[in-house]
């Protein structure tokens, strides 16, 4: 039986504390949060749960074999460098970390303790992006040309980061599990409309080795919610939107052909692009939830059955996309190569 | 009775001339097109017209009071300024010119001779976008936030230009007329996909001098047709979306509110965002075709009853900020400021 | 403190027992359901709650005050009944009981014991179901024209009532709320597919004394979930969608106008029917959950602070309905008065 | 070369003329219409054509080989019989005439001077109905449990049939075309708004001899355009939308399962319904203009290379549905039997 202590109980919090509750082989022993309402929340809920302010209390108990922490970002760094130093498995909301050199400390930390230090990337662990990945691996899609991705709604504005950080870290983390190649260079713009707060809007331009280029389009101030990837790629099309009750996937068999042919009139050759359009096919999806299949993956890591499928190098490369894009951002569109800032694993 | 000439009958052009021919004071007297087999269509929808493979004799056919051109960008600087400088009055499919140097060469030219020079900016005349218009121009909106819109579908490629000149144009004349500042700066990312031809994916942020923000995002390679705009204020967010087949414009009484608070368990104050959800209106929209309403304004300007709405300086407006697009586009987001491109009329 | 008592913790019971254990002037006492497993899933979730397999036991518990029954129709009579002669306040999931005899049994029942007897028509105290309720009685729809309600998805077959029973039921329990007067007469329609089961998708009409028309819509065997209700009025139209994540409510100014008219050639007059579209509007909503609302209001009744606003003789109405549609379909669509079945409370 | 008279230039008139002026081997010849400014709009549209007010004219033009009827339905059997009488070739457009009695008529009259005879049942020429025919005919939907139209909008009320004639009438021709049987029986409800008008809504009903129903839902008066069919089989699931720009027809993988189980802590055996769901899938459809084929089929027709597909014995199999679905509407769901009153060709 392994024992989990969550800190934070807010949004993300209780359905941390519900997946890690009801899993067999895991209890969840001690709460944390700052706020005695949202202790009084957990402690209503679990009766038998320790809660405690103090995230210190948490990580020095004892029967504690893992932490979960959910928390506003600023904070990962810390709290999950105290664990690890006290000996704990940790498991750190999305992102990781606010810069790439943190994010490095504690897979170091982690690696020196033989510790899980693994990171809530939820998205990977859906039914919708675990099928996206089975059909660009075996081939489905042909070439990757995009990867274009809307993800706006209203709230919930965050103190500490922008938009990016709060919202396109879902896309990059999938883009992370799915793609084939790491980006090299980004160009992001932005912009803040209340006095004081980070940006609220965003849209990031990811560039690879290859033609492939990808979008990701974030705001927390839109008048509806919007979860919507296209996926282009030489053979095939995906459209993946959340949002939907069913059929999130949608994979079409359309595309150009090209074929080079004589221009009317004159003595040369232009090329021709054709449309094809094919059937389209929306795949059965395993509808478990992400959370409680992440939840499992953490406690077969900490058995030694897994490694974990996000683990801090994930987080890290994420960490310094966020990091290169908030700097692009500041400056209206340079372009950053990530090659300079990454750390070697 | 205004004489009509149309160059270019393939797919815009047969909606141009169905229009000009159903206008009580004007008659579309010939059609030119390269090839054979369109002219033969023609010929067959309106037995009486004139056709003929070349513009020029359209062009210098007397009875043509005015010279409609529909064909591929590449051409259409050319055959407007011999049309203007032939005293004919001019409507010229969007975009203007391939540069600005060459629209405003053409306005100068429609100034000398006192003649008609309007651009085909479509959207500009549809219902969606007049309500908009008022809606915005009332104060409904607020301060405006942010223009994004989203323009993608499957094919036509164009060979002569990339996709922002096909299908962002639409958007930037959309916002020429519904905004009430200009831009200052664009910085533009995008990828070709077929060899040798020209980008076929762009993503376009413009900057203004307050914290508005506009995007634009077309695509030629998309499995599906999205033509959605969200236009965020401090007092209400608008959606228009293009493809419902009614209420296409939605208001949405939806924001955020701010408040000095002291945040919690510190003596510090911060920012407390709070949202705010009202009602959503769709209201009535005309739903007279566009091209119909723009064949009017243009046989009115003609007859001296009006000014071009959407005349060749707005059309020089628009092929600027394309160019400056082109050109940041090709060095992967490099901001390009439009103060120094843009000639003063 | 009012000790209360679910009995059946199946698909409904969960949220039953939630929102009462999350009131201030409640708390569940004890959940009753046949299977052990179920038992096993409350003592887990809820460690102080009392379980036990025996409604009978739990119906006895002297700190019971109101029994909560969520159990198969065939069974809600014969519980409902032991409550109440027990001294219990008592909330029958819907529909009421089998028979408008029993119902009506169970009305004189809870009177002569002076105990509160609710039915749990949850849409009625949906933000949905009240803004239309209020739109309504304010005249904005007009007279009301016709009520149309589809209401299918896959799953799941009841086995000891047909799809009217487990499905209709809403829409007639909301129609029992919204609409100014009763229905006369019924025909309904109806097949199964399933062998030795009830039918699985059924039609029912119900005729009124005016004009209006109301039709009811359900499958158990469709490939997606709709919930879609129109209704017409000679002022505004509504369409509520309970799918619809926001924008539930939609209001249209759209209608028909008549007048008289010489018909064209000929020296008679005929009616000429207009059209009407205006404005369409989403109303905000209140987003409270329902079944909270419900909880909030049974405990105010049994108080003394109100009267039950799904009461027995709304579930006795809805239950005679769902008998004269049941025999109606036997019959293939003969027409069932009401008036001649119905008790008069 | 094919001459054809078109009688009737309003709604639907027009494509009849413009698809038949396309036909290579077709001329429309003339055009009739009682009023002055339909025939103007022709002849400005086809300046050829020749114009007159009188059918008759139309019909006795010995250049007209085929006249085309698109008028309201209360004079389609007289003008029809005239123009077999006068030895033409006859398209009409549904319904075929206003009594099975009549349409056997035409029947007999176009066998006896061996003459084409066909009724405008457009849809079933469209690429979505022939995909489904061959998907129901390939067993890929098993069993057919029911069909379920909805089929509803505002406008346009007709002033001599019910909406069952002018909506219900497109469902009832896509079944005759799609189903293996042929209904039994059928029971209608419905009601008139506005004064001296026919029922603008509309319910029906329709028995098989197997476990198949049908149920039709058609209304003038509805906020929004629905088209929309579900039919469910003991295989396969499919949606078909009119509406949906692409992806008409979609093929859901999804149904009930059912095994006999021993019931829990009885001795009985109960069946226990399981629930499948697969994969949707929505195929590629041919989106050749359904009146161009019919049109084509029709020339086919008279030509001698095809037999109608949508006959006389079609027109009337559905005119005799119409007719017992107006007199069960008129006894409010009264069932009648179909056989009784079906003459058998």
């Amino acid at each position: 039986m392994i024992g989990v202590g969550v800190i934070g109980f807010g949004y993300w919090g209780p359905n941390l504390v519900r997946n890690f509750h009801e899993m067999p082989d895991s209890r969840v022993l001690a709460v944390s949060d700052l706020r005695m309402d949202r202790l009084a929340l957990a402690a209503a809920r679990y009766p038998g749960i320790g809660i405690m302010q103090s995230p210190t209390d948490l990580i020095r108990s004892p029967a504690v074999d893992a932490v979960v922490i959910a928390t506003p970002v600023s904070t990962h760094f810390e709290l999950a460098m105290e664990a690890l130093k006290a000996g704990k498995h940790v498991l750190v909301e999305k992102p990781l970390a606010m810069t790439g050199e943190q994010s490095w400390q504690l897979i170091e930390e982690a690696e020196k303790r033989r510790r899980v230090l693994m990171v809530d990337h939820t998205f990977v662990y859906t039914g919708s992006v675990r099928k996206m990945k089975e059909l660009i691996g075996a081939g489905e899609v042909g070439d990757l040309y995009y990867y274009d991705s809307v993800r706006v709604n209203l709230g919930l504005f965050q103190h500490d980061v922008n938009v990016l950080w709060d919202l396109a870290v879902h896309d990059l983390s999938i883009m992370d599990y799915l793609l084939p190649s790491r980006p090299r260079a980004v160009s992001a713009t932005g912009m803040r409309h209340v006095a004081q707060e980070p940006e609220n809007i965003a849209y990031l331009t990811l560039f690879y080795d290859s033609s492939l280029i990808a979008h990701i389009h974030v705001n927390w101030l839109a008048p509806v919610k919007v979860r919507r990837t296209l996926i282009g790629g030489s053979r095939k099309m995906i459209i993946y939107d959340d949002v939907e009750p069913s059929e999130k996937v949608k994979v079409y068999d359309k595309g150009v052909t090209t074929e080079r042919q004589q221009a009317h009139s004159e003595a040369v050759y232009k090329m021709l692009v054709g449309y094809r359009a094919g059937d389209m096919w929306a795949p059965q999806l395993d509808a478990t939830e992400a959370l409680k299949r992440e939840a499992r993956h953490f406690l077969d890591c900490i058995a030694g059955r897994a490694a974990p499928m996000t683990n801090g190098e994930a987080g890290a490369r994420i960490v310094q996309i966020l990091e290169a894009a908030t700097l692009s951002m500041a400056e209206r569109g340079r372009l950053i190569e990530l090659d300079r800032m990454q750390v070697t694993a």
